[in-house]
């Protein structure tokens, strides 16, 4: 499998996770959305949206974070990434879809650059806005988190797939965390995990010789 | 089961599709989202984010609308609403989560108050917003649907059920549609069939006696 990244996507950052946990043999091709190579022809062609990430595997290009980890979940099952009680697995989605609904899309890259450049706000403001979703989707994840372990037990799941990049997200837009200890503790704990280490942006073949977490949005 | 539901919630709308699809018998509890009852102590304890819609089942509270679609389709598996094929099935839902993830959050109420509100952005700038994401999200979805019946074949399915709502809600912010005509047709399709018709916000228990398409915002 070969999956079109960039370091720092959340979205690709789900999947390379999720790849990982289940010990999967793929191939990463950076795809610079900072130069706006999402929107080339080429690209196009696997990802009519032009958005990362996509997952190829044998002839089909599959698209948008979501579809491609619950195909991964049905083609590879083990290990699970959600429970196995269909309640269970109906609060674990619940809480994937918090991040991935309530909290991402309102801050990716497209919608940050039509706030600074359609209605002309200025950096402040975008930080505000910024800063705002994550802060409300935050709050209603942080109750609803486990003080230790992981969501679904004794290993992490499809709920930390979704809440770690958007963690990162978020330290990168130097958005306080001090209210949410649950959530950092969690992130804490996966970040000791082979799985998370080698998913993380800064492990991408595409990131910067050094990329400080301060050092700017360009993607989300 | 009970839905608590708002006539115009486009994800309380996606719920009642699936649910009259299916077959279920359920009772809709309204929340006047208009009037802010999602903020209420008692529903909160249903669902701790204030957002419908959330489905109620034996003891069980389930939120977020994507995780219901999924829960209902795992323990109703009959008629199926996604492909039994897994790679088509992952297309299914990378349609779905063009509409959840891509339109949708946009262009919730929240948002649209947080334009106008914090952002101080007039009518106008509002509306053209709201158009501008609907129109990129359209333009990548109408090449990808059919000519003639449905996404999954014969029967509409999960497709049907994001995309439909998407299309109310935009005709309520008088979204150009011309563009799309197979978006248009998908639609008048499922305008047939009863399960969209006693799902559609006009035939909901608070939906106002007169409910004209054009009487402005209230609720995406």
């Amino acid at each position: 499998m070969q999956l079109y990244s960039y370091f720092r996507s959340s979205a690709a950052y789900r999947v390379r996770i999720a790849l990982n946990l289940k010990g999967l043999d793929y191939g990463v091709i950076p795809v610079n959305l900072a130069a706006g190579e999402q929107r080339s022809d080429s690209y196009r062609r696997h990802n009519p949206q032009g958005l990362v990430p996509t997952l190829v595997t044998g002839n089909e290009a599959l698209t948008q974070s979501t579809a491609i980890l619950e195909w991964l979940e049905e083609e590879y099952p083990e290990p699970a990434l959600y429970p196995r009680d269909a309640l269970l697995r109906a609060q674990v989605r619940a809480l994937c879809q918090l991040v991935a609904c309530d909290i991402h899309p309102l801050n990716n890259l497209r919608v940050l650059k039509y706030l600074k450049g359609e209605l002309g706000q200025d950096e402040d403001a975008v930080r505000l806005w910024y800063a705002h979703w994550v802060i409300e989707g935050f709050t209603a994840l942080e109750s609803r988190l486990p003080e230790e372990a992981f969501v679904n037990g004794e290993a992490p799941g499809m709920a930390e797939i979704f809440i770690v990049p958007q963690i990162y997200n978020a330290e990168r837009f130097a958005v306080a965390l001090g209210d949410f200890p649950r959530i950092r503790a969690l992130r804490d704990r996966c970040d000791l995990l082979p799985a998370f280490q080698k998913a993380h942006p800064s492990a991408q073949p595409d990131a910067p010789a050094s990329s400080p977490a301060g050092s700017g949005p360009s993607g989300t």
